[in-house]
């Protein structure tokens, strides 16, 4: 930290991406990213002709993406915010509606990034209970003061809220906005999206990481009413306007091309998600009824830091969070069905191993 | 703007890109890119394979890359900040060391997104008066309060102050930070950077959108002392941590193995600005001494914004600016010989024709 640092951001913790180690060649289960390539369009779109064409701006209003992205999800271009990653656009939620003025209310445990946008932006931060098997219950929600942002399916328990509490959510107060992060919502659960007509006060925000594949061209989008949109631009146009490259723009246009394509990788993740949940039962686990691409999993008795660092060294990388409450879970992206069936394997000679 | 945007961007008048008109096909001389596609490195770099990859987040670090760049400029790795596009480094800058405790100083007419983001994170604003001919005298900015942000060579005026004149400012105040913007420094001026070793309150900002034509690739950098790039990190950890996408990355690293090739270009744009600028005098136009890949024009007695839209029409995008000192200025980017032969000839009609 310099000298200069301004007063307000001198306490601020920021945020810890998983890692992304380069000592060795990991079966990498920690960040969840889809373990299949981008659809054979999005290959095809990067190429040395579009290489070329770097020399000139990208579009800043990210038209021709917003264009398709409308099209597919069937809401009008109007209804599309583009960005570099949905990471930025959760940030903007919070420069543009929230600031020092207006709370954010988020479950106890979810996406470790809301708490961190909180401290940076000032904003007075609530967290809200969550029930004993870290479910939430939309119910909690209904009477907080403030504007509200869930993980839908959360993260990292990977369980879902269904639209209709979305919707009780929405309705118990239009003058609160909800952010639903849908980034792992195309692995089991519904979207909110269809209560975008009848609620402005809806914001979905949805991301190209990891149904999509696209974890690394940094691609988020989210839907919501022209006006929050708007919003969401001005934020934009105030920072950083060019804010999605030439490459990810045609990128994310190219890979609505390939819906089916997408769609049977997520059957196939969904498949090796009920693999592993049923072989790490039999190896005792307890796990949360999870609808994403990961899966959230405990062995009673057994202390979660122990077991990632076991199968760190096997060469398994999942991620362990330190929060108190969570302290022995794991949470393991699903990652092919030898990715899982090699993580099984491992945790079957660590825990067998611990037993003896 | 909605109902729950927040009260104090309310007023906020956010930043105008140049034009991207999708019309029809322009002589497109309006927002500085380079003629000259990526080198061949770049071009190699973005393949079928780096997209298979677009699986996997980018390094949130950018280590390969700060590398890369600390070797090429003669800077340690801790050093360099790499980012979305320069203007994320400047915003950081902004939000790190100004925000709404520390005043900015930018002279009174230079890159207009500076007012943009001092308005944006409630920083108090000075704008430092210029001279009659556009020049910045840097003795005007050794007694102002706060930090100092300059282009240099500024924009629009293509205008570099020297070294010495910068060392002077750094050395005024040791307590204040100069950001020194080099978005055009490969056209001629020189850089600030060696300047960085004896005075920790330099910080130079750099883009690959200009020189390295790589507009489209959103990807700027900066140096600075390590902990003053430790701050920028730490408002890039609390925003956006994957700022900059994979194959982005790997193009800026491609790019800096051939130096050679973008020298070359740098000194065909140069060529090709003296060459104009001669143009340009014959047909009556007075010019500041621009060092950059832009010229900056009037033609006395004429309108500038009638000479825009009139080379407009005829197929010619150039960049006119509303404010009421240089009003009748046009700032026209230095393309390919061909492209300058035919912004000359369309204005030859048009100042011709407007004699008749």
């Amino acid at each position: 930290m310099s000298r200069f640092l301004i007063e307000r951001l001198r306490p601020l913790e920021e945020y810890v991406p998983g890692e992304q180690p380069r000592d060795k060649k990991y079966v990498k289960l920690n960040t969840n990213e889809s373990p299949y390539p981008p659809s054979p369009s999005v290959i095809a779109a990067i190429n040395a002709e579009s290489a070329a064409d770097l020399r000139l701006y990208s579009d800043p209003t990210g038209l021709r993406l917003k264009k398709a992205l409308a099209g597919y999800y069937g809401v009008g271009a109007e209804n599309v915010f583009v960005c570099n990653g949905s990471d930025e656009a959760l940030s903007f939620f919070f420069a543009a509606f929230c600031g020092t003025d207006v709370p954010i209310n988020c479950p106890e445990i979810s996406y470790g990034f809301y708490p961190v946008f909180a401290q940076y932006y000032g904003t007075p931060y609530n967290a809200v209970p969550m029930e004993d098997d870290l479910s939430v219950d939309h119910r909690r929600f209904l009477g907080v003061k403030g504007h509200i942002m869930i993980a839908n399916p959360n993260a990292p328990t990977g369980i879902a809220l269904s639209p209709d509490e979305i919707k009780e959510i929405l309705e118990s107060d239009p003058d609160r906005l909800v952010c639903v992060d849908e980034a792992y919502v195309d692995f089991g659960a519904q979207t909110a999206l269809p209560l975008l007509a009848d609620h402005p006060n809806l914001v979905v925000v949805r991301t190209y990481s990891k149904s999509r594949s696209m974890a690394g061209a940094r691609l988020g989008f989210a839907f919501a009413a022209p006006e929050i949109i708007a919003d969401l631009e001005k934020i934009k146009y105030s920072t950083n306007p060019y804010n999605v490259n030439r490459l990810t723009q045609s990128a994310g246009e190219a890979a609505l091309l390939d819906g089916e394509y997408y769609r049977e990788n997520c059957r196939a993740i969904i498949r090796d998600r009920e693999f592993t949940v049923s072989e790490l039962k039999k190896l005792g686990g307890v796990l949360t009824p999870s609808t994403a691409n990961f899966i959230f999993v405990r062995f009673p008795g057994k202390d979660g830091g122990e077991i990632y660092h076991a199968l760190k060294e096997r060469g398994v990388l999942v991620r362990h969070f330190g929060l108190e409450r969570i302290k022995d879970y794991l949470r393991i992206t699903i990652g092919t069905r030898e990715e899982c069936a090699v993580l099984i394997a491992e945790l079957k000679n660590i825990l067998g191993g611990k037993n003896e």
